[in-house]
């Protein structure tokens, strides 16, 4: 794995005048990533719209914001809520439908450019009788299966039908398309290749759509494993990436970040060292989650630290991370503190109430996780 | 799985006038849970130190203190500081070590009997400081590793040095020992025979104890998993489950609780069903957790699904449970609601920032899940 070869982080760096464990974050290091998508989709004339359930900060979206993005994305009308705070288009690539959600949704687009994604006349209805009644207009992308198979209209068929009834009914206004390549990871000559047959089947729904005198003017899809390819997709008007802003361990087994491009560690203490060949860390799946790492699941540990490459995270229980120390040249102290670059960040960051950004300067901030544990 | 044999609940027992996902706590069946442990612990004559990492609740923990438990026990100080709302005695079963848990350990010290589990001297001198900074004195258990090789030291002469430790330095003050038995579930007669082996090398530390004048007062031990099982281990004095107030899906794998016995479920509604052959669940990873089924880790899929017994949670993101409808004899529609029993319960109510009490009248009752979330 690419995460075994770097070289170690200097311990200097870790923090230690904050309780662990705790999220770290490198402002340097996020911004850094937010200009290099930025710069990307610029060269290929592509909007961003980032997914804001990694970083949950109003601080980061509007940096996002600055850096060009063109709207934002949120997964739970609660993080619809916040975000607003920091642009005035919004994404919900969800398929709200229940009267908790949709009432909520119709209001937002009272103030703002309110879009949701969906894949159903009913979650469409839905949304289109809270809009005719708060007096607001939602704009829907139509949500399209291009291969994860977990929501999404099948084909063109159903894209045109669904798209044809949100453009005759009320309260609600046809944008275009969104899909998830969640399925679409690693290999990057195979990526191409299925990116490639993601833009038949994409642009057969699109000339569908024309046919019958339909426009999408947006065409959103994408993740962060395959931000960097999006120009493979001719039709793409705009990525959602999330996880590149914090990037993981994930990120850096996929090939699409370094250990340095990973903004966002959890520091942790060592806090048991008397079962031979392991020492305990203070971060448990309450900290790093069960997340497993998607290229090697069952045998690579839940996650990366950076101070003892060698070593690995081989159990967790709620809140001790166990520590195997197999093949390290060196045995971590009690007391000490180390790095962890998780396997998945997103969930981590929400299980944090504050975080810390360490600024350029190498000053820590406590800042308030802003949508953290909101429920719908 | 038992799970698929029981009778599923009625739909109209599910509260539909609360945004989902959401956790729903029947009453009556959590203080069931505790009569029953309770009563067993009585009968046995076995104190019982709940583990409130489970609820989070200083209504359910002063529930439990009620029903007669001996103290609680706690897996954070911020845990610790909560439950000092509900109980005088508290055991924090964590090896705490850092300067920004000593000084609030030392600190509760002052007015609540304060104890500890720790495995080392360095952690035992780092409280001892802060306590004898404080002006208090703590507790403390000596942790053995009696075979989940997690923490806890290793053997006879090495806990003797510990405890001899722990007796000569102002501040502390040695209580006993506790193990936490976290590799023993499943079989019954297996885990008879491995609890009577515990025992043996359990008896052979505290006959050299005493054999150098030091007595365990307490001798703490156990999960839900070998709750009631813990009158095999003669020289126990209490027990220490947490789960068993709430149970879930591994509950019922291991025997140790019926689908009725679960007093946590997760509503959920039903969002999408473009898929063929599946539905979409509101409650992905940052609802239900990675957790898996500790039985069946790697095809069992992501809970329990009440009324689609035949249904299984197939895969999850962070807010998307996908439900594979294989064998199901009825398809969920779009909106309905759903009871989800998950796989693992304690990381689940921790993602929650409140809950709703289901009263005996069936009034729900939104409570704030007191020490969620908290950190260290």
């Amino acid at each position: 794995m690419t995460a075994t070869t770097a070289k170690p982080t200097s311990l200097s760096n870790i923090p230690l005048d904050i309780p662990t464990p705790t999220l770290v974050i490198d402002k340097a290091v996020a911004l850094r990533n937010i200009k290099k998508l930025a710069d990307y989709s610029k060269k290929h004339n592509l909007g961003v719209r980032p997914h804001t359930k990694t970083h949950k900060s109003i601080f980061f979206a509007k940096e996002q914001v600055k850096a060009g993005a063109v709207g934002l994305t949120v997964a739970k009308v609660g993080e619809a809520e916040v975000m607003a705070n920091a642009c005035n288009d919004l994404l919900l690539a969800y398929p709200a439908l229940d009267p908790f959600r949709t009432g909520r949704i119709a209001d937002l687009a009272k103030t703002h450019t309110m879009r949701v994604g969906l894949d159903s006349a009913y979650a469409a209805d839905a949304i289109a009788a809270a809009a005719v009644a708060a007096g607001s207009t939602v704009g829907i992308l139509v949500d399209l299966d291009l291969g994860f198979h977990r929501t999404g209209v099948q084909n063109p068929a159903e894209a045109l039908a669904l798209a044809q009834h949100i453009s005759k009914t009320k309260g609600l206004r046809f944008d275009g398309v969104m899909f998830f390549p969640g399925n679409l990871w690693g290999d990057e000559p195979k990526m191409i290749q299925d990116l490639a047959a993601l833009s038949v089947n994409l642009d057969e729904i699109l000339l569908t759509f024309r046919k019958h005198g339909l426009e999408a003017k947006i065409v959103s899809g994408g993740s962060t494993p395959t931000a960097w390819l999006s120009h493979h997709v001719a039709a793409l008007t705009e990525t959602r990436p999330g996880t590149y802003i914090y990037n993981d361990r994930n990120c850096i087994t996929v090939n699409v970040a370094t250990i340095d491009d990973c903004a966002a560690r959890i520091i942790a203490t060592v806090v048991s060292n008397a079962v031979p060949g392991k020492v305990v860390l203070d971060c448990g799946t309450k900290t790093l989650t069960s997340d497993r790492l998607i290229l090697d699941p069952n045998t690579a540990g839940h996650g990366y630290i950076v101070e003892y490459p060698k070593a690995k995270l081989v159990r967790l229980s709620e809140e001790h991370g166990e520590m195997d120390l197999t093949g390290c040249d060196r045995v971590p102290k009690l007391g000490e503190r180390v790095q962890v670059i998780p396997n998945h960040i997103c969930p981590c960051v929400n299980l944090q109430p504050h975080a810390y950004i360490k600024h350029e300067n190498g000053s820590l901030e406590k800042v308030v996780v802003d949508a953290r544990g909101l429920l719908s």
